[in-house]
Order: C-alpha cells, then structure tokens, then sequence
C-alpha cells in the first residue's frame, strides 16, 4: 500500500531510539521535560483523570468498545485497531491525509452526501464519484468502477469509499459487489474506508448482510460512531478499525499513531461514559428502529391512500431516510420552494445527492409519527397543487 | 485578506437561499429531511441535549467563555467571535485550511515547538522559521521577518504564528515587537494565529504585557484553551477568538463557518460542563502558577549552591517550562543518553526545539517539589559525570 508523503516517519534521533528501547525492555523513564500537569497531581476536580496522551484514544474506552463491537459482531475486534476520536468527519479527514498527498483523489458513490466532497476538498484531494443504479434496488456499478481505476490518471486514487448503507439511497453494499471491490482495491492498491453508521438500522430484509469492518482482503478502515447508533451526534463519538493483510496495517497503524498524537482529540470527560454509553446503545438503537421502521410503514399506507397517487418511494434497505419519486415534470427546486412557501417547510431534492435525473425528494423516517404524518402530507399536497 | 481555495463558498442553490432569507425574516422552517434524532425525542438519557450543530461550537459554552475573558481582559469578547474546538491543534489544523493553498508557507518561530511544522506538513503547507535571539532576554528578529516576508517566494506565506509567550523560551511579544509585527502583516497580506494558552504563567515581571487576542490592526485569531489555563490536557477545550478590520473578520468567518461545519467537534456533554470548569479556571492557573514559580525558585537555589557551576538557567517570563544551559563541550544527545543510562530520566535538548548551539536542555516546572529537585541533580550529577 502507498501512503501520503504528509506524515512525518524520518528515523527517530538517538534519544527517541533509547527511550523506545527501554520501553520494549519494560522500563519506564522519568521524563526532565513533562509538560503533563496531570502526572503531577494538578488536574482539576472536575477532570481528575491522570492523561494518558494515548493517540488510538483512552485504553480503557477502547477496550469497552472492542469488547461491545466483538459482542455485536461475528468476530474478535483488538482493541489495538481502534482509533477513537470525535467524528466521522474527523475520521475522513486522518484518513484522507494518511494516503492522499494534494491531488490525489477518493473514489465516493453517487447518489450520496456532498460532504465527502467538502472534506476531500479541505485536504487538497478531488472526489471521483462512482455510480449506484437503481433498478428497483440500488447496485454498485462496479464496471465502471473498474474503468476509473484503469484509467490513465486512475493513479492518483488512493482510497475507495463505500457507505455501508449508503444515504439517502438506503442501500447496503452486496456480498457480490464487495468481493469484486476489494479484489479491485487489492490490484489497485487502493484502501476502502467503510462508513457503516446507519448498519444497525436495517428496514427491508436482505441476505447475507455483512458489516465490511474487518474486512482482510485489503487494506480497511470502517468508521462507526455514537451519531447514529446511539442517536447521539452530539456526543461526538466515532471511530476507525483498522483491518487487512498484517504488513498494511502496521505501516498505516504507524503513520496513523503520528496524525492521531497531533490531534488527540478524545476527551476523558466523554471516555469516562463510554462504557455507559455502550450499555444504552442496543436500547437506543432499537428505539430508532421502531421509530424508522413504523413511519416506513405509515409512509406506504399514506401514499397508497392517496387519491392522487403519482408520489411513490424508492426501495430502500436502510438507514433514516428515503427517496420519494415525484411527477418528473416539476421542477426540483421549484417543488421545494413551493412547500417553503405554501408549508414553511424545506426539504433536499434529488440534485443535491447528484441523483441522475429530476423528481426525487430525501424525506426522513426520524419525526415523531404526527410530525412525520404532516410532512408527507405536505410533499402530497404541494405536488397535487404543482400539477394540479 | 487572501483565503485558500479549499473552501466551497459557490453562491447558494434556490432552496439555501430561501431558506437563508427565511432565517433573516425570522421565520423556523419545518425540515423534510431532518436527520437530528435529538430534535424528535430520541436523544439517550445520558445526553439528553437537543443538539444545536453550532459550527461555532454550543452558543451557552460560547457566552460562558466570552463573559470569562471579558472579566479576565481589559476588553469585551464577543461569543458570535468564538470557536469552541477539541484542542490548539484542531484549531492550527482549521486556521491553516482556512489561510493556504497546498505549496503556501506560515511563519514560525525558531526555537519553538516541533507540532506546529508536523501539523502544517499534514495539511501539505510548509513551515518557514523566523529567529529570536537570546541576549539575555529573548526578542524576535524582525528585521529577518522582513526579509522572509520580501523574499522572492514571499507571497507563499499566508500566516504567521506568534506564540505568547512562547515555548520553551518562555518569552512573551513584546509591544514593540507586536506593532512592527502588525505592521508588516498588514503590509504583506498576512494574518496573525497567535497561541496564547501559557499566558497566563508569568515568571518574570514585564511591563505593557498583553494578549494580541482582539487584535484589531490585521486579521487575527487568538488560540487559548483548558490545557494549560487548567491544567486540563485531557479535558479537550480549545477555542480560537476572530479580530481585526470588519471585512476581514465577516469574510474569515464565512469560510471558517464552512470548515467548522464539517467537523462541529464539541460534545455536549463537554459543553455542559464548561462553565463550571471555568468557575475553577482562576484557582486552577493559581495552584499551577504556585508550583512553577516554586520550582523556579527552587532551580535558581540548587544552581547557585551547586559547587561545579556550570549550569545555569536562561532568564524566562513566562509559561511552564525553561531551559538550562550546560556545557557546551558536551554533545546534548550524549548528555540524554547518560541521563537515561545513569538514572532512568530522558530529557528534550536544545536540538529539539532547533536552538541554534549545543549546550541547552529544556526542564519542566510542573512536577512535585521533590520530584523537581532530584530532575535537577540528576541534571548537575550527569554533567560533573561527563566533564569530570
């Protein structure tokens, strides 16, 4: 794997070199210059942890974490592998600087969120999009996936996002297209960073549904965080697990450990409650779960009693929200100023994912049920007005 | 003032638009497609907060500290001025995003801290140093300044980092400096990130000392935090404060607003917590300021009764750290070494932080009484050790 020339790995000086060799013999050093004011009892009451400076994040949140993922999952997560910081969109942003230098380039999906732009943007690096067609369910266009790689500036990408289930299309990556990918990725010398927040949050059955954290056959990063399993994005919880063929992970664990100890971005005041945040994470995702899953529901019962019928929704297999396909001949934006103006309700059309053609509106599963009753009622009547 | 390209500030699609003069009318919008579980009664007990997604960062946390720094400062600091972040780094790493183009150059100061040239690096933005020199006291070379800033590649330079007082010089900017500095910056486009989380560590008294926060004569951000104002590394509160003419300020905030939507770092459950831990703010920097005044004491005395003297300690004004001078016929890495084998204590020499001879050794003042007096011996029994 080729990584980014941003990282600083030049051969420790002498003195690091002999520190580094009494830490593998066991012996701890007294330090002249130790600028933590914790190790000499003079934390405030409020924060009376002694700071650990651990770049991957505080041992023990990691711990309780790798022990919840392993619990939730088929396989043994080593708490060694996690990274824990405060976003996913900080997760990006390590990764991003990890294997992209100023031009280069992450392959992202389309339809999906402009924030990946916006991020790869504020590293110097360029979004290619790769295409998911819906065809009554949304697939990987893993041909042309492969056209970008072997293209002649198809070297310049250096990582491959997958959205595992994607947003707004609610579309989990197949067994299919994920062995294909990685075997592309492997050739291509390309990582996979998995953004799997919405995973937990299935809404139409589906085989062989795999979480691709852990992945072997090349180099991994899958991000999760507490936004969307605890329903707490202002927690600001995320993580990497970091998997694939052992000598990649160590070189990137390598230049990782020195972006993460640049940053150190998690708190021990939000460490301290990670152990009970995890308790209360199956309760709350459950929670979502049925709030999503019944105004799903009442999303199809209120479309098919409409007298109107010409707004239907987009299969999706998960996630929080969904695609709403309304009469092509409205105009997007002219749809969505229209409910401003009649409703003082806003909304995202089709175009602000990059959706291929005119006439779709994300609509969210979250609202309380009344709430979610009205906004639906609100695309019916606008649309019946528009082209009524 | 010039900003970077790296952020998306293309005029607003039909919906932003309408949905931002609904805001200037004072008119809440309903939201299609809200994805804030918090906002529809599915925030976990834990915290129960209806999160905001305040780029600035949580608006009470903002006004708590503005009404902290106002009665701690001579003038009134505006919340809508403030970002709240996770560290001083988040807030180079931002700043830096905000100001140069990947190949663009800041100023920083030699000898300094080696972070701010590893930060840089991963946002592909190079570092130039700028000299202080010691003659007893440390000042900053403005004349070199100049001469970087007129240079032919000059025009690279978007940035210049001023650190008050700086670290592990311990040398604050002073009002002379300050103005020639504004100056020039003006002059060359350039804006000012001046860290000022030592600030309030004064060692040595020194007239017209002030924070260059709320700088009004160039663009500037002042970067302070809970690190060392309350010995808090751990609890991760940093913040940076915007000043300088009007138009550069709106403008600077527009794109910041951009970047810190990206990543909208702080946690509510930090938030919450904010304004007590600033209640604690004063007696925490006075206990710390006890112990390093203390052991600077307690330095001069042990150096004064050491019978070889030949170490001595250069005069500082300010922070936790300073730096002893010793022979410069030994070879600092072979001083640390002996340190190490002799008594299991490492140390930072003058090299790390790129002083311009041989002969120096950083030491902290942080650590118990005791602990401090055997840093120092070990210090003055190695040295006799190597020139006896």
């Amino acid at each position: 794997m080729r990584f980014s020339s941003r990282v600083d790995i030049s051969a420790p000086n002498p003195i690091a070199a002999a520190e580094a060799q009494c830490k593998r013999d066991g012996i701890t050093l007294g330090k002249l210059n130790d600028s933590n004011p914790t190790r000499h009892g003079l934390a405030p009451a409020l924060v009376p942890e002694v700071y650990t400076a651990d770049p991957r994040g505080p041992r023990a949140a990691r711990e309780a974490l790798a022990a919840f993922l392993t619990e939730q999952g088929a396989s043994s997560v080593n708490p060694d592998r996690l990274y824990v910081l405060s976003s996913t969109s900080q997760a990006y942003s390590w990764l991003i600087k990890l294997l992209c230098d100023a031009g280069d380039a992450v392959l992202a999906p389309k339809p999906g969120y402009p924030l990946i732009e916006s991020i790869a943007r504020l590293e110097c690096v360029d979004t290619v999009e790769y295409q998911l067609c819906f065809d009554g369910s949304w697939m990987i266009d893993v041909a042309q996936l492969r056209e970008l790689l072997n293209a002649p500036d198809g070297g310049r990408i250096r990582a491959l996002v997958l959205i595992n289930p994607n947003n707004p299309t609610g579309s989990y990556v197949k067994p299919s297209e994920r062995a294909a990918i990685v075997n592309l990725c492997r050739e291509h010398d390309v990582a996979i960073i998995a953004d799997e927040v919405f995973y937990d949050y299935t809404l139409e059955p589906f085989d062989n549904n795999a979480r691709i954290a852990g992945e072997t056959g090349v180099l991994t990063f899958a991000l999760d965080g507490f936004s969307k399993m605890l329903a707490a994005p202002h927690a600001k919880v995320g993580w990497i697990q970091v998997s694939g063929p052992d000598d990649d992970v160590t070189e990137a664990q390598r230049r990782l450990d020195v972006i993460a100890d640049d940053y150190l971005p998690m708190s021990d005041i939000i460490a301290r409650i990670i152990p009970d945040l995890l308790a209360d994470a199956p309760q709350q995702t459950a929670r979502v779960q049925e709030r999503v899953r019944g105004n799903l529901a009442a999303l199809h019962r209120l479309l098919d009693a409409d007298e109107l019928g010409v707004v239907s929704v987009l299969r999706a297999e998960g996630g929080w929200n969904v695609l709403l396909r309304v009469p092509s001949v409205i105009d997007e934006n002219e749809l969505v100023l229209a409910m401003i103006k009649r409703h003082g309700v806003s909304g995202q059309p089709g175009y602000f994912f990059d959706m291929t053609s005119n006439g779709y509106l994300a609509i969210s599963l979250l609202p309380e049920p009344d709430e979610f009753e009205r906004n639906v009622r609100v695309v019916l009547d606008t649309v019946a007005a528009l082209i009524g």
